[in-house]
């Protein structure tokens, strides 16, 4: 089948003769045939400057595979080009040129006006010992009452969990026509015990268990059209300001669940960090946003600013010379949300379903029959 | 599974708080249930004004589900709610209100940009017999010579081919930024035999085997993380100007492929309709586009336009008042490409991978243990 995808795209003759040239002038020596180790630069030429770090990789696989004695033919040069071309969208110097305006560039406000009705979704996780401060954060960072806390009556008063819980809540937020569905997800209880031994594993445990349903949808025969994504797309970690750098449990949480989710650190209550004990924690680790939230409004030289005050001053969550709250809200709102969501989906997800799939395969594989002995999965292939 | 997903989402006490006194509001007769019959009003209540037809049916099926003897109560009904909101980002009167800007329609810029850098694809096929100007028309919607017939030496003299042939061409074409690459199909020798008996069965198994390449792909277990788009998007059917409605193979044409792919009929060559023909045909049939194509550029009134040179005056391609191939070059191309490409993933292409799985499971589940019998699917589930 891989073969039929390939044969199907031929060259248009402009772009075949284009190809032939460039091999043409690689083959210096006029023996109808180019090194396969100087193929990625006889495909650059072709792509002009374009050709990522992974696309370079495959052209140089597929260079090894079809090489006779380390040469390759043109025949060879056109099937490498014929599967980059099929997986690249930058065909550089190879572009089809167009008389006159077609109307492509209408596809940008095609592609807007289709996922603004549609609405997006936006799942984020808080995870760190109760005190921080981490319902404020997280209210300040969307500027409404977004937080666990502040949305539940039954847990005004609160009342240290046994064990780590995980529980949501979702929203819905609007600006300007753009609606998001937020889902916010803590974790009461971690941190908490006098023993904390594996209170990450429930954690681990939702995130995966996202992941496994997400998975079972997809693969059911009759899948909805969306899928609803309850995956966690970022999960901020909040480490103590106790200007001794991390503790043993923040590695710990770190080290076991870096592969499976985004995790943005944070500094929480940066404020009580004397200058230099910032500087230090910051030089020792790598790049924790030192933050402040507050819902607490204070008149500053005339505007209003959201801030704490304490007895010496007023810190001003959003002043960057403060904190570093606004870098915090910039990078999770403004520039990266897309990226978060497209990071889960296209990395740790589908790491998770690969190691879950061929974890499947390994056990279920019988004498070259395939069977799933799995009942649980009914639903599933 | 299904359980979990809801019980993670409660609602936050506003929104519950919202939602009982619309629950309470409805049970008139202070019996604490509703009718499950009201359901749908009750639901648009809390919604607003939007509850798509999808959405409609959804929650009848719920309360059906969830009724005793036709009566649903405030717990019903929150589950019901429940898993409508996971559904649908049309929260109406549910909305978190935000104290002041977040940044949330910046995610609107942020998608546009990460398309942008991706590019688009489009896969465009024709059909008709020889002769219709399906190579013309073709180049005259993308003003380059896109055709397959444009691209190929060897087919300069074009022979008729003893049965249908599928073959396509890639290219890339760009305007203000914005990459498309644009696979042309063309399917020489249809409808061009003495006997054109199941002459659209290769454009069929054409159609289904990029469904199936990509399904193939879609479920192994090392897929890619950009599928490449084989699938037809669109399907150009070529209709002759006989004014004499639709030949039995045009009829036989849509009947069959109309269900796996989008089918746009066009009367080609429409400047030799007369008047009436033209009325006559479009009152009768489904409504097609009748559209002419040209490579040709004339002079008129100063500017340049595409036209068809007869004896008797000059047709204008771009001219409403000539012929639709504004309308048709606007709806394919301005308008509804990305609609064509949306249908045909979660209409066409979910219909082919639900009848192929369904198909398989029947096959392959003896004695409640699935097991895989098709070895052809070896890097498939």
């Amino acid at each position: 089948m891989e073969a039929e995808v390939n044969n199907r795209v031929f060259f248009p003759t402009h772009l075949e003769e284009a190809l032939r040239e460039t091999f043409l002038e690689a083959d210096t020596q006029g023996r109808g045939y180019v090194e396969s180790k100087n193929i990625v630069n006889v495909v650059r030429k072709v792509l002009g400057i374009f050709l990522t770090h992974t696309e370079k990789a495959k052209v140089i696989a597929k260079a090894e595979y079809l090489a006779t004695k380390g040469l390759l033919s043109v025949e060879d040069f056109f099937t490498i080009m014929a599967d980059t071309l099929v997986e690249t969208t930058h065909w550089g110097n190879l572009k089809t040129e167009i008389a006159g305006y077609v109307g492509i560039d209408t596809l940008q406000e095609q592609i807007r006006k289709k996922v603004l009705k549609r609405g997006f979704e936006f799942n984020i996780m808080v995870v760190g010992r109760s005190g921080l401060g981490k319902s404020t954060l997280i209210n300040t960072l969307f500027k409404a009452n977004v937080s666990l806390r502040s949305c539940s009556k039954s847990e005004e008063k609160v009342e240290i969990a046994k064990t780590t819980h995980v529980k949501s809540v979702s929203h819905v937020i609007e600006e300007k026509g753009v609606r998001l569905r937020l889902t916010v997800t803590d974790t009461p209880g971690f941190g908490d015990q006098i023993n904390n031994d594996k209170c990450w594993l429930p954690v681990l445990d939702y995130i995966n268990e996202q992941y496994e349903n997400y998975l079972s949808e997809e693969q059911s025969v009759s899948r909805k059209k969306h899928i609803p994504d309850t995956r966690i797309h970022c999960c901020l970690y909040f480490i103590a300001p106790t200007g001794h750098s991390l503790s043993p449990l923040d590695i710990e949480f770190m080290r076991r669940l870096d592969r499976c989710v985004n995790i943005v650190p944070v500094i929480a209550k940066a404020d009580t960090l004397t200058v230099e004990e910032r500087t230090d924690f910051k030089q020792r680790e790598m790049l924790p946003f030192a933050v402040v939230g507050s819902n607490q409004q204070y008149p500053v030289n005339g505007r209003t600013v959201y801030g704490r005050r304490t007895q010496w001053g007023l810190v001003e969550v959003e002043n960057k010379g403060h904190c570093e709250f606004s870098d915090l809200r910039d990078m999770l709102i403004r520039t990266h949300m897309q990226d978060l969501v497209e990071v889960t989906r296209s990395v740790h997800y589908e790491n998770f379903r690969h190691e879950r799939l061929a974890s499947r395969r390994g056990r279920t594989q019988i004498n070259g029959q395939v069977i799933d002995m799995d009942s649980m999965n009914e639903s599933s292939l």
